[in-house]
């Protein structure tokens, strides 16, 4: 079977999250992704808990996929070898704070220079231009000040942080995206280029209608809680046993869901008719939505509304998202056997290619497991030749 | 100046978020996207609010860089053109609920038979495969399905439903991913394929360590407010007139921490010297720090944190976010011209490719603006076979 990104070789130095998570896109769609961790220590995430024996799962759902090769970057015969892998690939990654590249003497230009085809993706807190570009930035920093945090929390509460790690990931996809479009590009060209991708910048691009919402009305937005600010019924409610959300998007639906309920008397009422009615009088209507759902428990609502056509579902915790059948039959849960640790559930590939599935191939790397074999495919250097560069303490 | 994307014809059959906003990355990057819609209607957030004038700044703000023609997909001449344009094309996207293309004859497998290089991509709640394909689903649906929400809100409070769509937004971003995986596949191999993405799986997607922390250890994961599980300090604190974020990733921040605020005693008192001991003394500790930020402005905070090297920033509001020194000087809110509603600003282009700059070419498209001119320049229509299409009530 071939895989979409098969041939595309990328050197990866990236650590902990954005950086992973860009290079675990590509490679989960067929790109060979080769980790350059620094010796002894590599990627800090390896150091995160929860441990299964002494490996990290964090790290293990972060890089599955991935090969690893120690490498001391600020050796001059590591910088050497690096410069010639450099030569034979097609994509680098990096995740540092501005500057230590080009520090290293293996910014873009440098690289450039060596291998006009490379493609250098970075990805950096708040990018490699601007008044704070040599500032680090965490994920709460920058889902602190992308207003994400302002938009997110329970109706007159408090700004509340995005539970996963939105800032990196989103950075992350973009940077994915970034390098794909700048293949595409190279494919007709022959011509790489840089990728430059901010986290602070990707939170302002998902932001949504909040930008546009406060442009055009002045009102600053603020945690709205779970409902939706025009469309009613479109919120979560308490059933005898937990909550379900219900989501009657329209007048259609309205009337499908009151027929569900066994309230054909609020499909009637002139006072509900429309949304824009259910929105004007949403004081009255919850309370009578309200005292029906709470009778049945969430699994009873979750079938009367499936077979009813009103979009619903349970506000399902992660226990429960592992178990879901569609979760199951999308392969979004899979079992990955690593050599050490054993088998371990993470999330599966979301793009679901026909022609050229995604696949899990190979758990994530114990660090330096295929230096030797990277140095003999990549650069061809024999046991002997090794055996030296090892004596410097490169690796 | 090329673009990265230039020369990639896109059929976009999209409305609302998740397949406006996969397009509009594409479109962004320099792809010819020509939205294809109902006609008289069109995208249904044509009528969402607030408007400019007669115009959605929603809608203005997802189909920049977008052509608009009108086509009734369900009248067979539609159909017709319809097709003879798929064989001009690279890409077709659309996120109607599964099988309502195979219905129209315009599924995959129909498209394919006329062009094997075509790239479908499907953008629905619980894509094409799975118990639960058929149904719809909303961004609120899936943000309570897939998890999200379960470790969104505060401690010990109920799950929270992240401000933006983010359900959408998620599919989108992954479903420009495997297009532009699909499109490097094709450039090796000649070969198109369909692209099925399910905003269910997108949210499992981005759960991050919430599952392997609940397949390690059993606790299910749940809302964990703005403070980090196992960072001391990294959280919000009350300043004089607001709030700071303020993240010391490590022993050697919290030194400087210390510093900046004037409370060397806190850097030397045993009991807070390392991560560890910080995170089991907390309690002790908070009060401690918050004592000293609440007494001056975020400002002088910001001020003194960033000289001092300590990642921090105000949590803001969009009003400030579209303002921030850094936000404009990466261009990432641009004021785009629209014909009819004037000056809108919107998010800029998050992706900064130093060969091929993204950029906004044109504003969001009236309905069928480009009808006229696109059946002329993909299919080499004449004016009066236009009109006599016209008098069919196709467009």
């Amino acid at each position: 079977m071939h895989q979409a990104l098969e041939g595309i070789k990328v050197l990866d130095l990236t650590r902990v999250l954005a950086g992973p998570y860009a290079t675990m896109i590509m490679a989960d769609l067929g790109a060979d992704v080769i980790k350059i961790e620094m010796p002894k220590t590599g990627d800090d995430s390896r150091e995160f808990g929860p441990f299964v024996g002494e490996e990290s799962a964090y790290f293990m759902s972060l890089n599955r996929n991935k090969r690893s090769m120690t490498l001391n970057l600020k050796s001059e015969p590591a910088k050497e070898l690096f410069l010639e892998m450099v030569k034979e690939a097609d994509v680098v990654v990096e995740n540092f704070r501005p500057g230590t590249m080009e520090k290293l003497g293996l910014g873009y230009e440098d690289l450039k220079k060596i291998n006009p085809r490379i493609i250098y993706a970075a990805s950096s807190g708040f990018g490699h231009t601007g008044p704070y570009s040599n500032r680090a930035a965490y994920d709460g920093v920058v889902q602190a000040m992308g207003g994400i945090m302002s938009i997110t929390g329970e109706l007159g509460g408090k700004p509340t942080r995005v539970g996963p790690s939105i800032g990196d990931i989103a950075a992350g996809m973009f940077a994915a995206i970034g390098i794909l479009a700048a293949l595409q590009y190279r494919n007709q060209s022959g011509i790489g280029q840089k990728v430059d991708v901010a986290m602070l910048d990707c939170q302002v691009a998902i932001l949504e209608n909040a930008i546009s919402r406060y442009v055009v009305t002045g009102d600053v937005p603020k945690p709205a809680g779970n409902k939706h600010s025009s469309i009613v019924p479109f919120e979560p409610f308490d059933t005898s046993d937990g909550e379900i959300m219900i989501a009657a998007g329209n007048d259609a639906l309205w009337l499908k869901f009151c027929q569900a309920m066994g309230k054909e008397e609020l499909a009637e009422d002139a006072s509900f008719k429309t949304n824009a009615l259910r929105n004007n009088n949403y004081n009255a209507l919850r309370p009578k939505i309200a005292e029906v759902i709470e009778r049945k428990t969430t699994a009873q609502w979750q079938e009367i509304l499936d077979r009813a056509g009103v979009p619903n579902g349970p506000i399902n915790t992660v226990d429960k998202v592992i178990e879901d059948p569609q979760v199951i039959a999308r392969e979004m849960i899979v079992e990955v056997d690593h050599p050490v640790a054993g088998k371990l559930k993470m999330p599966g590939v979301p793009i679901k290619l026909s022609e050229t599935p995604g696949s899990i191939r190979r758990p994530a790397p114990l660090l330096g497991q295929h230096t030797d074999e990277i140095l003999k495919e990549i650069l061809n250097l024999s046991g002997e030749k090794i055996e030296e560069l090892k004596n410097q303490n490169i690796f």
